[in-house]
C-alpha cells in the first residue's frame, strides 16, 4: 500500500482509525481518545452507520469509515446473485450516508463511489470488499495529497514566528499543516478551544499538535475572542463539514461566533476544503441536532440539576462575509467565488476534500 | 433580622452562603453545588480568604464572605488591647481584601467599612464580631433594596413573551430580575451558557432560575452566537466584577465574546450593578490569571493529554462600545456616561452594588 506520508504521526495513527478486514471494521473510538485508546468492531454495515451517528468516530473519521462499512456490506452479501448484491450495496449506500444529516451530501459521493467500484468488480468477477477497500486507499491517498496542497497555501498565510487558533478537529489537515510549518522553519503555538461538548479541541486537535512536537495551549471555548486578542492569534482556521458554493461554511458550533469575534479583532479566518458541488446555497443545508442531554454533561459527569434543558446544535453556519479565504488544494478563494473552484476543475464536483 | 425579601427562593439560601457564628465562618461550596451541598468551615480569617481565592466562592458571594470574615478576625482578636485589634483587623482586611485581585477594590470598599464600624463598636465598649455581622445584614438588605431597583430597569428592557441570554452566575439580580419578570407578567425563557471551566452557569444560574419556575436552557459556551441568532435571544445581561468609570465592564472569561457577537447580531447587552469609583478608568483593572491545569479538566475529569498547555483567565474586559447600558439602581446609564451616576450620588462611591 502507497503511503503519502510515511512520517506524519498523524496519518500513521490515521490509518487504523477505521478499517475493514476479515468481516468488520475496526474503527477508533475517539470519544474517549487519548484517554484511553479503544476500537468500536462493527460486524455489520448498520453498526458502522450507528458508530457514525454516536460520534465513535468525526470530523474526517467517517470519510473512511463509510466506505469502509461499504466493503463490510459488500462481505454481508457476497453469496447472494450479483444483482442482489448490487440492491443490497445500494440500499447500505443509503443507510451510511445518512448517518448524520448534515454532512449527508459527503458521504452520499463517497458511498455512490463504492457502488461504482462494486458494479466494475462484480462485471470481472473480482472480491467487491477487496476492490472497495483498494479504492479507499486510493482514494485516500488522493486526498492526502490534495491536502498537502491546501496545507503549503495555508501555512504559506502564517507568519515566520506565528500563532494560529483551530477549532474542533480538522483532522488530516492538522497534520499536514503542522508538517508543512516544520518544512517551512515556521514557528507556530497553537490555541485550541476545547471544543464542547465533546472536547474534540482538547482531546483531539491538541494531542496532534503535542504529538507532532508543537508549543499547544487548551483554552475553554468561552475565551477564543480574548486569547485572540491578548496572545495576537495570527490566524483563526477551521476544516468545515460542508462548504456550500454561495461561501457559508457549516462547522462544528462555535465556529460562527469565532468568526465573528475574528472579524471584529482583524484577525484573518480561512476555512479548508473544497466547495460542496451537492450544496449550490446554504439552504440545501439540513443542520443536525442531537440529544440535547448531552450538553448537560461534562466527560460523563453531570454539570446542571434537573429539570434544566439542553440543547446540542451540532453545527453552526457562518456567513460568507466573515470568511477570509476558503483554502483548497487548488488555491485560495474568495467565498463569494467558490464557483470557479469548478471551472477548470468539473471532476472536483464528486470528489471530498477533507 | 429584617429581611429584604421573604419569598425570593434565591435569597433564602443566598443567606446560609456565608455566615459568621461561634467562632467560624461557613460558606457554601459552590464547586461543587447544587451536585452536593457542603460547607467550607473556616476557623480563621486567612482560612476566608483561602477560600475566596479557592473559588469556593464567587460572583457576589464574596462580598459577603469578606466581612464575614472581618467578623471572625474580631472575633480571633477580642482578648487583645483595643490598639492591637484595629492593627489585627487592618491587616485582616488587607488579607480578605486581596483574595482575588481583579475585586480586590471592591473587596477593600466593603472591609474598610467594617474597620470603620470595628472602630466605633470598640468605642462604645459593643462586641466588634456582633456589630461587623450586625453591619453585614444591614449592608445586604440595603444592597438587595439596590439590587430590586436595577432588576426593575433591567426587567423593563424585556419584551412581554421574552428570550433572555445570560453568563456565568449574577448572584442576587438573577433572582430579582425573575421576580421581577413575574411581577410585571413577563414570559420570560433563559438560555445560559455553561461558563467554563467552572459551570457556574450550569450549576449556579440554571438552578436558580429553575428553583423559580422559569423555563431554562443551558447551552455550551460555544453556542452563544448560534442561540442568539436562531433562538431570537432579545437581551443579553451579565453582572460585572468592574465596572470602570470609563465605559469597560471587567467580568468572567467569555462576557467579551458574547458581546462582540450580540452586536453583530444586533442584540442588545445590559450590565447590571454600578461603577466602581476604584477604576476611574480600565487601566487600574489587575486582570487574574488562574492555575491554567484548571482548565485541562472538565468536573474533575481530565480532558487534554499530558504535555498540552492550559490557559486561565478569570475575567475579559468588555469595551463600552459593545455595551448597550448600565443597568445601576438609579436607572439605565451610557457606558460613556457613568461619571454622572456618582453626580448627586456621590456616597455611592464607597458602595458596592452586585
Amino acid at each position: 500500500m502507497e503511503r503519502a506520508d510515511q512520517n506524519l504521526a498523524f496519518m500513521l495513527q490515521y490509518e487504523n482509525i477505521a478499517w475493514f478486514s476479515d468481516g468488520e471494521v475496526r474503527i477508533l473510538d475517539r470519544r474517549c481518545y487519548p484517554a484511553k485508546t479503544e476500537f468500536v468492531r462493527c460486524k455489520h454495515h448498520r453498526e458502522v452507520a450507528q458508530a457514525i451517528t454516536d460520534m465513535v468516530t468525526q470530523s474526517a473519521g467517517p470519510y473512511t469509515a463509510a466506505p469502509m462499512g461499504m466493503a463490510l456490506a459488500a462481505w454481508e452479501c457476497r453469496n447472494m446473485p450479483k444483482e442482489a448484491q448490487m440492491d443490497y450495496l445500494q440500499d447500505a449506500a443509503n443507510v451510511i450516508s445518512n448517518a448524520r444529516p448534515t454532512t449527508a451530501k459527503r458521504m452520499a459521493v463517497l458511498c455512490n463511489s463504492c457502488l461504482q467500484v462494486a458494479q466494475n468488480a462484480l462485471k470481472q468477477d473480482r472480491n467487491v470488499a477487496d476492490a472497495i477497500v483498494a479504492h479507499t486507499v486510493d482514494a485516500n491517498n488522493r486526498r492526502y495529497r490534495q491536502i498537502e496542497e491546501i496545507a503549503k497555501h495555508l501555512t504559506a498565510k502564517f507568519p515566520q514566528n506565528g500563532t494560529v487558533m483551530t477549532h474542533c478537529f480538522a483532522e488530516t489537515i492538522v497534520g499536514m499543516m503542522l508538517k508543512q510549518c516544520q518544512l517551512q522553519n515556521k514557528e507556530i503555538r497553537l490555541f485550541c478551544p476545547e471544543t464542547r461538548p465533546y472536547f474534540q479541541g482538547a482531546r483531539l486537535t491538541a494531542t496532534v499538535c503535542r504529538d507532532m512536537g508543537f508549543d499547544v495551549t487548551v483554552i475553554s471555548d468561552n475565551m477564543a475572542a480574548f486569547v485572540m486578542e491578548r496572545e495576537k492569534v495570527d490566524v483563526f482556521t477551521t476544516a468545515a463539514d460542508a462548504i456550500c458554493c454561495d461561501g457559508h461554511v457549516v462547522n462544528k458550533v462555535g465556529t460562527f461566533q469565532n468568526a465573528i469575534s475574528a472579524k471584529y479583532l482583524g484577525v484573518p479566518y480561512y476555512v479548508t476544503g473544497a466547495p460542496d458541488a451537492g450544496h449550490p446555497t446554504v439552504d440545501t443545508i439540513h443542520l443536525e441536532f442531537r440529544d440535547p442531554e448531552f450538553t448537560l454533561q461534562a466527560m460523563g459527569v453531570r454539570t446542571a440539576a434537573e429539570g434544566v434543558k439542553g440543547y446540542y446544535p451540532a453545527f453552526d453556519i457562518t456567513p460568507p462575509h466573515l470568511v477570509t479565504g476558503v483554502v483548497t488544494d487548488r488555491g485560495i478563494y474568495l467565498p463569494t467565488q467558490l464557483n470557479d473552484y469548478f471551472l477548470d476543475n468539473p471532476q472536483a464536483k464528486n470528489a471530498v476534500v477533507v
